[in-house]
């Protein structure tokens, strides 16, 4: 069991979990939404803030686990000046998704860095169809209309993007961002109905977020010799331990790139 | 009232609405899934399909509403071979997303074009707020975690986009797909708590979507002078009927961008 207020996880990943214990004058605990502080420039003796916080280790973490969309664990403990604390020891409550990291002058008069944090309701459980999900419609008119869209990411995607070290598959480009670097996971042959391919690595490529664009909107098609579409005859980077099937290829060539314009009647 | 089968909208926004009445051999409708068959090469007198469906016109609205995300109405006529036609007339059965497009041969031998449709929920109504919407969650570990990611797209984005004809105003790319122009709306300071961002043309830049991630992890930030911290010290690029708040500039370079690394303790 844990024993003190932290982070854990690890800087490639993200965070896995925070406990809340103790806690920093700047925390604000309402039950499914939480702020919570980072970590550092604290006085080791006294707790007072007395430097900015650093973007290291765990606020790092947090911020990775934000930009990769992955939950964190949240555990409360009973020294948590807070009315979801439990009256003794450690409770588990449930996986957070990260929504925000900024930083801001805390109440120390110190840099900080905050994480909002939401809960995801336990009752989304096993076996839950992926699809786009529309929110936040107001009325029925063209203004103002949002959809959101779902960033799948499988065990079997993240391994793609590691073992690419997060370089996209068709430009080379390697997004750096501060928490880590950033890439995408596409499928080929499109997950869910009507298209039902698999969540397996030779279904997914590593692609930067405007090549995955180009190609799930069917602007970008590649050949079995992996040459891709483009006015310069670019291949598809593969690496030796990542092996393509050839008919997912095939399928979204087939199903999804607009290869060629019929002529119109 | 419409009175036949189609597609209205428009090339550069997308399809508006879509009239089910009489139908595709093709078409499969489960109320608030639907699969709708694309218009052209059909014989007029015999409605047979003798050609393959070009990628133009409704068609073509139709995939650029899924590629930005816009909901299209849908209406059913009394003609229209299914359960949820209505007696008599035609009923307005509410906004359903544009889910996916993709191209198939059908019944008939030649290509055709689909839409899988799904309903939104009535209920989701005025004022709701947009967040990150955790989804699809299946057990509490690390591997086949899903998060979604909302998009933004207010009839203000849509402008903005729109006035740079979807040029990213960093680095000037224009994603040119199959179905028309692709382009991300960025706002500055960001939109909901804690930040409170407005949903207001100088608090919005067009953004492809590698520098919309950029941008949004605290990687780029924007001096008042316009200048980017990129390498290279590019200028962002902004038309002359766009107005930017430098307050909001601002607000990003202090709270969301990771300025400078503090050092570590």
């Amino acid at each position: 069991m844990p024993t003190q207020a932290g982070i854990s996880g690890s800087q490639t990943e993200g965070a896995d979990s925070i406990v809340l214990s103790g806690g920093y004058e700047d925390d604000a605990d309402h039950g499914d939404v939480l702020i919570y502080t980072g970590h550092g420039g604290r006085d080791q003796s006294t707790g007072q803030q007395i430097h900015d916080q650093p973007f290291t280790r765990g606020n790092r973490a947090l911020a990775l686990s934000k930009q990769n969309g992955l939950p964190v664990r949240v555990i409360r403990g009973s020294n948590h000046d807070s009315p979801y604390s439990p009256p003794s020891g450690y409770s588990y409550d449930g996986l957070y998704a990260v929504e925000e990291f900024w930083h801001e002058v805390g109440k120390s008069g110190f840099e900080i860095w905050r994480f909002r944090l939401v809960k995801i309701p336990d009752k989304v459980t096993t076996g839950q169809e992926i699809r786009e999900e529309p929110a936040g419609y107001s009325v029925p008119q063209r203004q103002d209309m949002r959809v959101s869209r779902i960033v799948r990411d499988s065990s079997r995607a993240r391994k793609i993007k590691a073992l690419y070290d997060h370089r996209c598959q068709i430009c080379g480009i390697r997004l750096e961002c501060p928490a880590g670097p950033y890439s995408e996971a596409a499928h080929i042959r499109a997950l869910g109905a009507p298209h039902d391919g698999p969540d397996t690595e030779d279904n997914i490529l590593c692609l930067c977020p405007n090549h995955h664009v180009l190609f799930d909107n069917g602007a970008l098609y590649i050949s079995d010799d992996l040459t891709i579409n483009d006015d310069v005859g670019n291949r598809l980077a593969v690496h030796k331990d990542h092996r393509i099937d050839r008919r997912h290829l095939a399928y979204h060539r087939d199903h999804l790139a607009v290869v060629s314009e019929p002529a119109p009647l």
